[in-house]
């Protein structure tokens, strides 16, 4: 049983297009992505580490498996996009309320939900070198007495593959013949595996509460955070007496024991989400309506914080691939250097979840119409995004490699103002000058109230500039010696690199505005 | 050995006062606190629920051991203090960047630590029904053979008992005659146990990563956030070139397996805590100004979010009280309903951190000087917050009861307005007028984009002032009839309950200098 999208599961399925049966394996449609944006994991990568992003956690102890920290930047990057998301979608929204359950829940919880029963991941062992791969993603590498010129043999092992990507276990009793010829390739050690039922692994990461050691104390971090919504939906509705239609939104961590985490922050087994469940009357409101207005809202958000719309796109997902109660999921997908790949997702999932907690708890999860009185389950919509993931395509949509003049080129992040780590950037033209840096100062202290501002002394002013615009500084304010005279300074726009003379005393509204969006 | 602080690590010791040998248990200082100051945890909790700050986790499953989750109000009311807190500490800094590690770290940091070692409750089990409890907070029941009039046996029992309350390990090895007669009582049960070595019960919540289950992959949920900023102060040091003295500011999420988890919001097996670790060179800083310094700005940020300082004691760590490296440690407790307890830490750690982590890692942790080019060791000053445990402390400075007129008494929480989760709410005088609603509507989103506001149209104009109140709106704005004549509404302040006429357009200048603080 497939259990569809939970928050930010990763879809199992492949493009048509992306798989090629000649060779027996994924075509790697990430070389031309690469020339295309010029932007590579690897440029990503190491900007992110050098201007303290992000790097590998736990460095100084070899690290572990795929986990990273946020470095200053980073640390405030995240937050301006998680606290932009939140004055979007709650804040400045009267039909929205926020909620921020404990991240341990009663394991009753994901019973009801389904994710002790089904929130596996396909796992396939070499027998060679013993490696564990997520069978779903392993190469298909070798095969036997396929005729590719017999167009029903090549259909159907087009199909194989294709089912193997989402579906292994269905991959192998619906096309038992195509299971039998194929090979798996171990990415380890390269011995070529036959085919065989795989395991059933678990991602949720388990752990013990209290003092005993025995299983009644087992719970679980939550693999997702809509389920607390779904729980905790009367007590919220009674405490903030909201009429439907209304949502429920809740931010934070996750957890996926994913079996092969990988690209950068793209993958990890800790996450922040930021999710909301939007409740409705399906006798009242429209599922369709109220689905395209969400859809709208998400793209306009991706457009506030600086994801390229050229570069997302809206994957209808067909019958047969949704989950049997979800009559419309839509995925945002983003075109990463490895591939286009799930973002955000969007999700109409009728009752299910109320009705399911309804039936393993015995409580009644009811809306009490207050016109007619009548009991209702509601229907519920739910975008669900991924604050590092949102990180990652904002850092890869601001990217980028200007020739300024010959052979001069300059990396910048054309980051959204209002999310910029660092706003405004104050530079005395020279640091041993007390004048220019106590005048700077004054400058930097008077905007600093309502700004992130950055005083920056290190080096000449040019190279100042060029680490700014690495990290995404939208303007940069350098005191030289006519600010001492004049009261101006001069004013550095990162991305036409202009230079404006403005009064100190005009600071402040010139660049309000312009910091705003 | 004892650990020390760390992070928020509840202090084992007992004020002299607490103690009572007369009948052998503490007494409860509740009820006094109680009577002076007329909140009871019961009314906080009360009024938590019914308003939609806090109520119990996974309440349709029967909850989990003293899980809380925050309802709309309480989310966005915790938002605002850690908001406060970042802006305050870190962003309006010049000497201070942020960090965002992973929670689940490599184990071998806690190793190097002293967390997989050390950090364990004494646990003690009842001999008849099996509950396990923390030793060190059980009451000492019965006795036998204590003659109260011999001053010398007195002395030694009241030193048993405050040991005891520390370090039951240490007081039956120091005090053994006293062990001896003792009995501890049991909470569930009542049953008198004798008094024996408690066992070790480490406080950390352990997990699997990967998907092979041997204990190479065992690891631990963070106990507190400080470690981080150790192991990665070289790499953030570099990447932001910040020189000494600077500071390294986090926020998150830490989790502890506590024996018995209670008193509401106030200790609970997951937490949020607000840490930074402020790193100095021994040589060039003088520790003991940077400390009051210190103190002075945690007192500052006290203030600034509301908490009561009356309620407030600096309790100074006496000598062999604190942790062996550090010379100076600062506990502010509050005065909470059920005593007087930890609140937030201020600790002197000397270089003992990031010499233990060089030690076991084998990498070098060390700051290079840019004037001589020496490599040292820096020292540090810690200041803990819990964002909880401010909450609750902001919750309790906040709650009042006035009687209004005799026998009409009101509730009313005297938020600051830059935390309260909602700072203006906005009425139309009744709901069922088209003109009013409009007009208050239009006011509503004037407000909303730089404020947090609600718009309220329940109930009669007096109905909504007390549920305001209660959840600490400053400000309330009434649109009525006169408004659509002369434009001028009605604006209520909840703490002096008058109530002035300002016109539309200078609601935001008359508002915004009232809201900042």
């Amino acid at each position: 049983m497939k259990l569809g999208i939970l928050g930010l599961r990763e879809p199992r399925r492949r493009l048509q297009s992306d798989i090629n049966p000649k060779n027996c394996q994924f075509t790697n449609n990430t070389m031309a992505e690469v020339q295309k944006t010029e932007v590579t994991m690897e440029k990503i990568v190491s900007l992110a580490k050098r201007r303290g992003f992000v790097f590998p956690g736990s460095e100084i102890y070899g690290g572990l498996a795929n986990s990273w920290d946020y470095g200053p930047y980073g640390a405030q990057l995240k937050k301006n996009i998680k606290d932009h998301w939140w004055k979007f979608f709650v804040e400045s929204r009267d039909d929205m309320v926020g909620l921020e359950a404990a991240l341990i829940m009663n394991p009753k919880t994901w019973e009801a939900s389904g994710h002790i029963g089904n929130f596996s991941d396909p796992l396939a062992e070499c027998k060679k070198c013993h490696e564990r791969v997520r069978a779903d993603q392993v190469p298909l590498a070798s095969f036997e007495g396929i005729d590719f010129n017999d167009e029903n043999q090549t259909k159907e092992h087009a199909l194989f593959i294709q089912t193997w990507a989402t579906n292994p276990a269905r991959a192998i009793s619906t096309y038992p013949d195509s299971a039998e010829k194929y090979k798996w390739l171990c990415p380890n050690c390269k011995f070529e595996n036959k085919i065989e039922l795989p395991k059933s692994f678990n991602l949720m990461l388990k752990t013990q509460l209290g003092a005993t050691e025995d299983t009644s104390n087992e719970a679980y971090l939550r693999p997702e955070t809509a389920q607390a919504m779904f729980i905790d939906f009367p007590a919220v509705q009674q405490m903030s007496r909201k009429k439907l239609p209304f949502g429920i939104a809740q931010s934070g961590k996750a957890f996926r024991n994913e079996i092969t985490p990988g690209n950068f922050i793209f993958r990890t087994r800790e996450f922040d989400l930021m999710e909301f469940e939007y409740f409705f009357d399906p006798q009242k409101s429209d599922w369709n309506t109220l689905f395209e207005e969400w859809k709208q809202q998400m793209e306009q958000w991706m457009g506030a914080v600086g994801i390229d719309s050229e570069k997302t796109h809206a994957v209808e997902i067909p019958d047969g691939e949704r989950a049997h109660y979800s009559k419309r999921t839509i995925d945002f997908e983003f075109d990463y250097p490895f591939g286009q790949k799930e973002l955000f997702g969007l999700a109409y999932r009728g009752d299910y979840d109320l009705a399911k907690h309804e039936e393993v708890s015995g409580k009644e999860l009811r809306y009490i119409d207050p016109e007619t009185s009548e009991k209702i389950l509601p229907h519920v919509i739910e975008p669900a995004f991924g604050a590092d993931r949102a990180m990652l395509a904002i850092m890869l949509s601001a990217y980028e490699e200007e020739e300024v003049k010959e052979g001069d080129i300059r990396t910048v992040l054309r980051f959204k103002p209002i999310i910029a780590p660092v706003q405004v950037a104050v530079f005395p033209l020279m640091k041993n000058k007390e004048e220019l840096v106590g005048k700077a100062r004054e400058v930097y202290e008077s905007l600093r109230k309502d700004l992130r501002v950055e005083f920056d002394d290190n080096g000449n002013v040019g190279k100042r500039y060029r680490r700014q615009d690495e990290i995404g500084t939208p303007y940069c304010i350098t005191i030289d010696f006519d600010t001492l005279e004049d009261d101006t300074v001069t004013v550095r726009d990162r991305d036409t690199m202009e230079q404006t003379r403005i009064k100190v005393s005009e600071l402040q509204s010139f660049l309000g505005d312009k910091l705003q969006s």
